[in-house]
């Protein structure tokens, strides 16, 4: 087992949280904050009017750049870094869900680069970046406590990540409690995104008995405060934990001696949603990881034992996979390709975009040939 | 649910890791170090010939204070604090276990202050501190990671602790293999320091599920690895794992939630360890607790249902305790007080050293009464 571990992001979670935004920026030598936001949910849940108070009441001045979408899109970045250096900002804040910060660690990164995709290709290490603190509304991606961005070229459909040191946030504050009006569907697609983080870690080192141990509790945790929210959307114990559980989903701890893990399925997603981007990222990922681990176990009989045992209590793969599929179906979830809206004259094209970068997953090293039967599997 | 986290210490993990030493110091400016020891067995184990080959390939100058003992005391950190201003150095690197790493930070606290015991009596806060960096031979404290020390006064024989976020190790190099060498018995003290800490947390709060679920994870973990280590010393699966495990249970993860834990066993043992500095710390804490969940269950019915059926998978508290104890001492550990060493005619000093901070436990808020009866349970 070898592996460095490191995350500075400071959390600040809990009801009424928001309200240390400004002193904390305050201390920080904030002066004047590029603030970036969704569609205006933010406006609705009462998040926007808290930011704005904290803001105003230290004394911090800012500008805002509304607009990001789901599967955010370079495009959208390159708009926000060009206001960034009209107005000079120091640093950034990014209100919002995963596409939010994403966007904010791309625009932070970017603003000291001539092109941002250039870090997205590889083209380009990022060495400089603004200060990129969050404010969540959305448990599911983990980005407001890891050093990782997505973001979508639309010309080109490539969906692709980034990841600078550099990118974690200074710090990230999370209350659930503005969580609770969002529509049971999204919480669903961020708990699905959050498991998919643990399995794409689960199985590639069968020694990292700890943190295995503790992926299995994140996955027990997760579905079982799910369940809890389907039932009682107002839960706030459940809503805290999920929460907590889709941080700790992707911010290291998950990670701890898996090498990197996997992200076939990941990239395989992206596929989908760049190619529509109406896809939810989570709900994606919720029809491709289950055909994956249906088709891997073929390939790897007994690898997939332990999962089966620990998480669903089964000693018969199948089984356990019967399970997970049937929980995401009671959860109202897309079980299929089909299901997400995905049609038999997709799968070509697809499948084209996947293997356009090669072997794929680290653990699963997957040829084309395995891609399409896997794509199959899941129409 | 309502918390803060942070921990910045980055951590460098695996076999031959302390070879990355010298450049990583380099990389952060040190220039001299004072390097902090214990009685001499990093000679023994490989650790001090790896540390002093780092430092010399990368030329960084140290010097050397060798002598730290178990239940490290004020008057060595006070000498060596001399010994730091006498030599003007701009570091500490402690090599060596929890009480190596304790020294090592009230001497970078206490290198800015008049008097460093007056950070432990909460006379005066600690505003400064030379940075901490340390390379740890014996996994219990989880001293490497967290921003805590304790130390006694062994006039007044008062053994207590200091912190601050200054304290965090800025890097912690974790080789487990050199453990490998470690007596049984001493590991069994590390396993069961480790398990302590989750205990301290594992009851205060029952809505801290996730934060639970993962404590049930590590807590399980522990037994299994040390289990293993009982079986094959050089089993370096399980002596990785276990090191993780140690570290995470107190680095913070552990705490999400629980509001600052109980901690009234620490504080009962560190009176055992102040009164006989030859009682392991491990060893006391794996007599105290048991002895204390066994009083604190006919206070509180019900409230420890959960730790016997998640971590013993028994439906009764006294079956899950007779489970603990008894593998306490198939690990060959004390499981009283006499065994620990200790005579009826020292409960009485016992008890007034530990009655004089007033009530005790975050969460059992024990009276004089209580200790008495828990000290005569655990005699």
């Amino acid at each position: 087992m070898e592996f460095v571990f490191h995350n500075p992001t400071r959390v600040f979670f809990g009801s009424g949280k928001i309200g240390v935004l400004g002193t904390e920026l305050q201390k920080r030598g904030a002066k004047k904050v590029l603030l970036i936001a969704g569609g205006g949910s933010i406006r609705n849940n009462g998040v926007y009017d808290q930011v704005v108070e904290s803001l105003k009441e230290a004394g911090i001045n800012w500008i805002e750049a509304w607009g990001v979408q789901a599967n955010p899109t370079l495009e959208k970045v390159r708009e926000i870094i060009a206001l960034a250096h009209r107005e000079q900002v120091d640093s950034v804040l990014a209100v919002g869900g995963g596409s939010v910060i994403d966007s904010g660690k791309a625009v932070a990164a970017g603003f000291y680069m001539e092109d941002i995709w250039k870090a997205v290709t590889d083209e380009e290490r990022i060495k400089a970046a603004l200060p990129v603190y969050t404010v969540l509304t959305l448990s599911a991606t983990g980005s407001e406590m890891n050093s990782f961005a997505v973001i979508t070229n639309s010309e080109t459909t490539h969906k692709a990540g980034l990841g600078s040191p550099l990118l974690y946030p200074v710090f990230t504050i999370i209350d659930p409690s503005v969580q609770a009006s969002l529509p049971f569907r999204q919480t669903v697609s961020g708990a699905l995104d959050a498991t998919a983080h643990i399995l794409e870690y689960y199985f590639t080192e069968e020694n990292a008995i700890a943190t295995n141990a503790i992926n299995t509790a994140l996955l027990k945790t997760i579905m079982e405060m799910t369940d809890r929210l389907q039932e009682n959307a107002a839960d706030m114990v459940a809503r805290s934990n999920l929460a907590w559980c889709a941080t700790l989903a992707l911010n290291g701890i998950s990670g701890v001696g898996h090498q990197g893990g996997d992200w076939a399925c990941h990239t395989i997603e992206h596929a989908f949603s760049a190619l529509k981007p109406q896809i939810a990222h989570g709900e994606g990922l919720g029809v491709i990881f289950p055909a994956w681990i249906e088709y891997m176990n073929q390939k790897m009989p007994g690898r997939f034992l332990g999962w089966a045992k620990d998480v669903w209590d089964e000693d018969n793969v199948c089984r356990a996979l019967h399970k997970f599929r049937e929980k995401i179906s009671a959860w109202g979830a897309p079980t299929s390709l089909r299901d997400l809206g995905l049609q038999a004259e997709d799968l070509p094209v697809l499948l084209e975009m996947i293997t356009a970068s090669g072997t794929l997953g680290g653990f699963s090293k997957l040829e084309s040939a395995d891609i399409e039967a896997l794509l199959m599997l899941a129409y």
